[in-house]
């Protein structure tokens, strides 16, 4: 392979395809959009593209805690790319949701690196499954829309490890995405497309990626760099533009030949693989698909309030006052990039009409697209109101607020929904919200409604779903993914987000979602984790294997949950795990584990968990590695962040306590914690202190803790001055030779 | 002089003085920590100073918001060092505080950086008019105790700039101190002491500072760089271990010998200034300073709550049940290097029993000096609340929990003193609660009480200011220097404070203080500027010399106040600036003037303002420096920073707006938004979009807005790529220059 050649891999033929070498028998593959669903189309008309399955987005996906549904509808997905010939769908999409502002959330599963983590896994090991392969996206802290393409995303390391990475990292380890996609932005100054820390360290050398990375379209900023740093493909087609910058790069030798070399071998592993793993005469079954799409956005939808179980809807019920314009034209996905045409939209108004023959519904707009209302339409509403039994409100987000390429400008519903429901809330006391939505929203009128119904963006079928919510005929199970704080400026990033000066500073570190509320024993509207249900279940007999173990040792931990309702339904069991003494500032609580179960009426199961050691360490930044400190850790069990019944508290010996290194900037007070310097530090401390004489009087007891604690946060190389000479650099580097070595 | 002796002047010959060379009549200069008083002492005994009148600390001072008054102090605490040989006072102290747990925020003012600013020039001329330099400290982002002297406080520019600077940089610009003490943490990385941004690039170049920087003690890692960077003296003596390092540098050339003599000529310069302006013979007329520090320290004592006026305390009171330890045993500064002995002490109770000779006290110690209680304690403060028609509770902060090298845990009193007041609150209603503490504190008993004073760490005279102001022969005016938070978790730092992992990352930016509380509408116990008085104060009669004005015009503001009530008094004004429009995040209000007005019963005066541009401005990051956009700015005028019933809104045109150079990653909004570009934008606009037609379905203006927000968000070189080769690296070039040009 000619260098020109090797080069000319290393990026787009077209919008969608890489470049064929025919004369080498290397094949082109199709990428596509979505991914809750397929957006083939032509270079970047985003109207015309190929209809497909359009399902529920990610941040609806994830709430249903269920990584066999994503895996099915991955399947689902694999199927219609081999229908339509596209070798890799561009999802899925695992950024954590930094704030609910961010325009992109609707593709973002969570808040949580843990759930979004295992959904991604299940997501790529469906398609993936099908020969198909995935894009996990977008790599790395791309947690805004607003200047993406250039803003820095500045997170520090422990970060990056403990909230941004995971999710990633998780799927890379357990389901080998074919391709990752990095993100546009900079990260701490270093454009993502090329930053050797992202792409060679994490993905490739820590985490072993074994497919290839792939640019966000537009991202690529030096491409010689890039290859460099460990972007294989550059999408989209550049022309031939940066080929040759990459032929320059080699000839000028500043980029070696070997490492190109490299770049495309694992281009073109994953390219053949695609190619053979192509399946011809495949014929996509839409009606199936589309209940399958039904069925998962049922799976999703969050019962958010139920008073006086005013859902299901009682069949005796004559007249039903069904308000809002999403009713009949839902709103049932994001717009951008992953705006798929659909094989068909279902609304909900229709399917209750079909489903509750019985009952007599009625109709008002509400509001129109853009999410006014005005005098006429509020009457018509209040009119219908009045005459019903119960009104059914359909609000929530319209397409302008919620895209790709910008981010919201507050957690609001449009003004004209939140009146409308106000205004017919006045008039009837049973009102039912339905809300369709990509992202958490503020609820003024949360506590003048009898039911809230979250129903996200639940994809072409999305209507059906909410109508089998509604009826009953499916019992809602979905748990949020996402806090839903009560206030904007309880955000955590209240302050300054988007940030439009070129670096968005993660200044609350790995306090986002839960952690943040959690920390800062903030109320929100409704907590990460939480989802009502039309049967009820309790929790019991939380048992461990044993209380005090290695970190390394197998930990079980048991729990009895029962549905102690009279109807089946699922109930996602959440495991967190809370450090009773950290020595750096740790959340509350943490996600580490979690399993969706089915219990019929009266069942009781067991659901075991297998600890890690992972579950219990945090990334220290002076090791630069993940440490666990020798202590208590309560495993906390319950269904959703905030509603945590059981406990049981293990005492964890670390075999994987922080290594640090002692340097001459160490503290006094680490030469003390170090087992192998204890010694050493009692004889410092003396021919410190040793001129001192016992402190006696309150002055002189005041005195003294006062230079017990500079002492303490002293770096031992200060002593070389403080000493008077006495402790010489020989003295130093003789204590850091020998309690560096054991 | 010889290269050696130029290096000895580098660091100090004792604990607390400068090297003299005899030969070259180079005196030796004296330095004494304090700065509300000296402590004046041989080496590092904490315990044994030469008693010299101890005024209130910093954190008290600020809370009078009279710079004249610290100019008042400082005069007395320039007449006490003069008369004992002291060359250089080490204060004052000007660091932001960041969180209220800060262990050294007694020694600081404020949170806001005009206010300390004001008050460290009042200091600082103070001082320096008796021939005494001062050393203003600690410069810079020094925000927490633990391991201060390895972490670095890792603070963005603008940050910097906004909030941490501008005290350090008013003072050195109108009152040149002397010297400045660099501190001992890192900052971004590069330790305080070797940090050329610091240290050369802002106190000396910006700034203009004549004197020179000494080390914190201990401060100094590598003493060449530090040479380099800008740090002149290394303080205590090194024992000539740095001198060598030194010496050496400039033998090895990593150090220029020009370099060393220019530092060696601020030394110089400032330690003959020293000796020729010392005084031989004073004498301090004590009794005249104690009489100052308890006038001072009344003025600085804060009324938070006082219903139904029960105070000043009636002279018809009969039984006063005085309740707790304070009361007699005072607690009046902070722990650390600022530990002055006092000339003598004055207690509320004697003072109190000397001024109300009508009024019956009785006393009981409630708890003891750890701050516990006990059963009999309580039970006897009980009886005598009982038995009393009033009840004053001392409390506070006791020495173990405020000190430099250590931070705060929580906010919180100690549990004996909030039993104490709980327990007496309930047997009798009307409760004063004065108390003694250096910062911040939470109160569970705030609203079973019916007066709050405090008091602060008053210094030795304090018991007697109390009382003057129980009394009412002092009528308050002091103002909250920083904001009372109602719960350690709504502090801007509350998820990690004090942080332990080697990086203090400063994530909230420029919101800490009031400007976090009122961005995140959190209600605080008591906001920053807050203070009541014993009578009323009206605002009136808002004008300005102009409603529409250059930032360089001369902008005047000026207010009505009258004293409403039946007492002279005095009130703070506060003038704050609001910009209704941003172009980046920032505070809601800040404070920018302020004026202490002294006025009689019904007396009105006028207050007037002088605005200067820097009042609009805000730190620009890309330009990296300051900028100010035209539009409507809100000056808001009151009493407090959440009491500002006067507006007048002034639209600004900017002179100074910021000088972006359009780069080639500039945005394609940025071409837009310059002027010089306009065309060039719409050009570049129509030559990418231009195959689009016009969008007419939903789907199509939901695909126009997606790639119009994809477009202005992008940097000009991506169109290098996607414009297929049609727009040129030479057509970018040519752009960029016509752009930049002009």
């Amino acid at each position: 392979m000619t260098l020109e050649e090797k080069a000319s891999l290393c990026s787009g033929e077209t919008a969608w395809s890489t470049k064929a070498i025919t004369r080498l028998g290397i094949p082109s593959i199709f990428m596509t959009d979505g991914p809750h669903g397929l957006r083939k189309a032509e270079g970047f008309d985003f109207t015309n593209s190929v209809p497909s399955t359009c399902f529920p987005t990610a941040s609806a996906l994830a709430s249903s805690w269920n990584p066999a549904l994503a895996q099915k509808m991955g399947e689902a997905l694999g199927i219609e790319s081999q229908a339509n010939d596209v070798q890799i769908l561009l999802g899925p999409g695992v950024n954590m949701k930094r704030s609910p502002l961010g325009g992109r959330n609707f593709e973002y599963f969570s808040e949580d690196p843990v759930l979004a983590g295992k959904m991604a896994i299940g997501f790529i090991n469906g398609v993936q499954s099908q020969g198909v392969g995935t894009s996990m996206k977008h790599f790395a802290a791309n947690s805004q829309e607003a200047e993406r393409m250039s803003n820095s995303s500045n997170v520090d390391e422990r970060t990056l490890n403990e909230i941004y990475f995971p999710a990633f990292e998780m799927a890379v380890k357990e389901a080998q995405p074919w391709t990752v996609m990095c993100s546009y932005n900079k990260l701490n100054g270093t454009y993502a497309s090329e930053n050797s820390y992202l792409l060679n360290q994490m993905l490739k050398e820590k985490w072993g990626l074994q497919g290839f990375v792939v640019s966000d379209w537009g991202a690529v900023n030096e491409r010689a760099l890039g290859v460099g740093a460990g972007l294989h493909l550059e999408m989209p087609a550049s022309g031939g533009f940066n080929d040759k910058k990459i032929v320059e790069a080699v000839k000028k030798g500043t980029l070696a030949e070997a490492r190109l070399d490299e770049i495309v071998t694992d281009l073109l592993a994953i390219t053949l693989k695609a190619k053979d793993s192509h399946k011809k005469g495949i014929v996509v079954d839409k009606v199936k698909h589309n209940e399958l799409a039904r069925q998962v956005s049922g799976e999703c939808i969050v019962l958010l309030k139920n008073d006086n179980a005013i859902l299901p809807l009682q069949s005796a019920l004559k007249k039903i006052a069904i308000v809002g314009d999403f009713a009949k034209n839902p709103r049932y996905q994001g717009a951008g990039s992953s705006q798929v045409r659909p094989t068909q939209i279902v609304n909900a108004l229709n399917e209750l009409q079909k489903m509750a023959k019985g009952t007599q519904f009625s109709f008002s707009t509400g509001y129109n697209t853009a999410g006014e209302t005005d005098d006429a339409k509020i009457a018509e509403a209040v009119q219908h109101a009045k005459n019903s039994e119960l009104v059914i409100v359909f609000a929530g987000l319209p397409d302008s607020y919620e895209s790709e390429g910008f981010d919201r400008n507050n957690m609001d519903l449009p003004a004209g929904h939140n009146k409308l429901i106000s205004e017919v809330a006045k008039v009837n006391k049973n009102i039912v919200v339905v809300l369709m939505n990509g992202a958490a929203v503020s609820m003024p009128w949360k506590n003048d409604v009898a039911a809230i119904v979250e129903a996200y963006l639940g994809g072409q079928a999305g209507g059906g779903a909410i109508a089998d919510v509604l009826t009953g005929k499916v019992n809602p199970s979905g748990k949020l993914s996402e806090t839903f704080p009560a206030r904007l400026e309880d955000t955590p990033t209240a302050m300054d987000f988007p940030s439009r000066d070129g670096n968005a500073n993660y200044g609350e570190g790995i306090f986002i979602g839960y952690r943040y509320y959690d920390k800062k024993k903030i109320e929100p509207n409704f907590p990460f984790g939480y989802g009502l249900s039309y049967t009820s279940f309790s929790y019991s007999d939380i048992k461990a294997n044993t209380t005090s173990a290695k970190d390394s040792d197998a930990i079980t931990i048991s729990v009895k949950v029962k549905n102690t309702g009279k109807i089946a339904g699922k109930e996602v069991v959440q495991l967190y795990v809370h450090e009773q003494e950290s020595e750096v500032a740790r959340p509350e609580n943490e996600l580490k584990h979690f399993e969706k179960v089915t219990l019929l009426a009266g069942e009781e199961k067991t659901v075991t968990f297998q600890l890690t050691s992972r579950d219990f360490a945090y990334f220290n930044s002076k090791s630069h590695d993940w440490a666990i400190k020798s202590g208590n850790f309560d495993i906390l069990i319950g269904s959703s962040s905030r509603d945590l019944p059981l406990k049981q508290t293990i005492a964890i010996e670390s075999t994987k306590a922080a290594k640090i290194v002692l340097t001459r900037e160490s503290l006094f007070k680490e030469f003390k914690n170090s087992p192998n310097s204890k010694a050493i530090y009692e004889q410092l401390v003396q021919s410190f202190t040793g001129a001192n004489k016992k402190p006696e009087t309150e002055d002189e007891k005041k005195a003294a803790s006062f230079l017990e604690a500079m002492l303490a946060d002293m770096p031992i190389n200060k002593f070389l001055l403080l000493s008077g000479g006495k402790f010489t650099e020989e003295n130093l580097d003789g204590i850091l030779k020998a309690v560096n070595q054991n």
